[in-house]
């Protein structure tokens, strides 16, 4: 227990779905990440304070990481409180997993300070809460991705089991047009039929994503990001979308695509330059439009919520 | 060119879906298979004589191997004829490839006979021909491994994209019962819509399979040999499948399923002795039905089609 000590965590963005994987994947990002510092207590409560303008709630139990927190408090026996202070740099709203963010990177910190008695496993269900709260559904594809770092597939959300894979050494662009889209609504736009070919060609699809990442085959992880399904209905509520993609494929990416339920868009690239002429070519596109939009180029974080000094 | 030459082939058989790999996985066993010897003669045609008892066709257009053979004689432009004798070892309508096993060892033995002129992946389209004779659909899950050996992962069908994964260490159990399920049969039998919600289930599993495979985590193939689509529908059509089933995981199986369409069924494990109590199970079950059945303890077979010396 390390009363009145504190500890600053980046806790980084996270991308879900990775085209193809449709709730089971998702990987971490090095940029952007949402800074926390985190104070234990020996007072019991949780305290949050935000500094950052996106007006968040700061009562604990409205608070994504304030409801990972209690759920780690209850399970320990000793009383303890924290001291919560959230500088977020993901955009709620934004698909990059920015409620995840902060409820994984509070529960890393707890942790630490009460001497590192979860696994990590552990603390993905106690995050899980956070995500609940967030949207309804105890989801863990960006949770994990953001505790464990690199790319992850949960393989199963009941019974939760988490199968860690290697981080392919690829560059990220990410475009975030300033658009709102609900993850409530990017869900209920989804068939909750679908043709058994589809989901055939779905899963063949997936399994090459999974073996392109092991065996680190570019050219299979390109030819695996192909979404019949979720992408189709999903892509009408991001403006630019289809000229998004093949404006990044022109560019050299190996492909990509929606993040999380959007309106984030993520493309992969095998060099920093092709990354860079994507995240160009994205911007091109929405500043023909006049939509106001971040772009983000960065890799793989292979190591997840990050102690600082 | 090796005219009035003969070579002989070992044609093993194979074993589609792995349970949660509905279309697009499959793996060669050591046993059982067919043996063939093919002759390349200067006098165009095909000469096909079956050395076993299963009355298949043996004019070249009617039988499996035959049109294979007709599909890559079409691609060359000197004009050769074939004599094949097949000793068939795999029973048709088992679920274990007898039909990929034919149509696989003549292009592989042709092509070996014309002086290794196709990639193996030509002799996949060359076969996949002798499966659209028999099913009606040019499937390439029990081709593939028949031809590369090993697991392969068809993530699409068209265009063809075949992608071969490391074999895993694991012993084989099969039990064929002697009973006929008819591929059209099984496959009338699934629904053509299925829920969202079961898809990503099953791609979670064979996402988890891919990876347990290529990181021979045993633990992970045994949690990921789950099917919530197909298995329950099929399995109705196999007597004592869930006996089997849990007779198996009982004698120390990973798990298993349905071969294919059935009606064989295999199921994994990590010794020999595991294996060989697994098919004494399977046995004393069928035994107790009085159901007439055949047993093969084997492992997966990295090689696909031998050539014999």
């Amino acid at each position: 227990m390390r009363y009145n000590q504190s500890i600053q965590v980046k806790a980084p963005a996270t991308v879900a779905n990775m085209v193809c994987g449709f709730d089971v994947l998702g990987f971490a990002v090095r940029e952007p990440y949402d800074l926390m510092t985190l104070r234990l207590r020996e007072e019991p409560g949780i305290l949050i304070r935000h500094k950052d303008s996106f007006g968040l709630p700061e009562a604990a139990t409205e608070n994504v990481a304030g409801v990972a927190l209690m759920a780690l408090m209850e399970t320990i026996n000793t009383p303890v409180g924290f001291e919560l202070s959230i500088e977020k740099q993901i955009k709620p709203g934004s698909g990059l997993g920015s409620s995840a963010a902060s409820a994984a990177g509070a529960v890393v910190a707890a942790n630490l300070l009460l001497g590192d008695i979860f696994s990590k496993e552990d603390l993905v269900r106690f995050a899980m809460h956070g995500e609940k709260l967030a949207s309804g559904v105890k989801h863990a594809d960006n949770i994990a991705p953001c505790i464990y770092g690199g790319t992850t597939l949960i393989r199963s959300a009941f019974p939760l089991d988490i199968i860690t894979l290697p981080s392919p050494e690829l560059y990220v662009s990410i475009v975030h047009p300033q658009i709102e889209v609900k993850t409530a609504d990017a869900r209920s736009i989804l068939r909750q039929q679908i043709l058994l070919k589809d989901a055939i060609r779905q899963w063949g699809n997936i399994a090459g994503l999974v073996a392109g990442i092991l065996q680190n085959d570019h050219g299979l992880i390109e030819r695996s990001m192909e979404d019949v399904l979720i992408e189709p209905a999903r892509s009408i509520l991001i403006p630019g979308f289809d000229k998004i993609k093949q404006a990044s494929k022109a560019a050299g990416s190996l492909g990509g695509g929606i993040s999380g339920s959007g309106p984030s868009v993520f493309m992969l690239s095998d060099t920093a330059e092709k990354a860079g002429a994507v995240a160009q070519a994205m911007q091109d596109i929405y500043q023909a439009i006049g939509l106001e939009h971040y772009t983000y180029v960065t890799t793989i974080n292979a190591s997840g919520v990050e102690v600082l000094a």
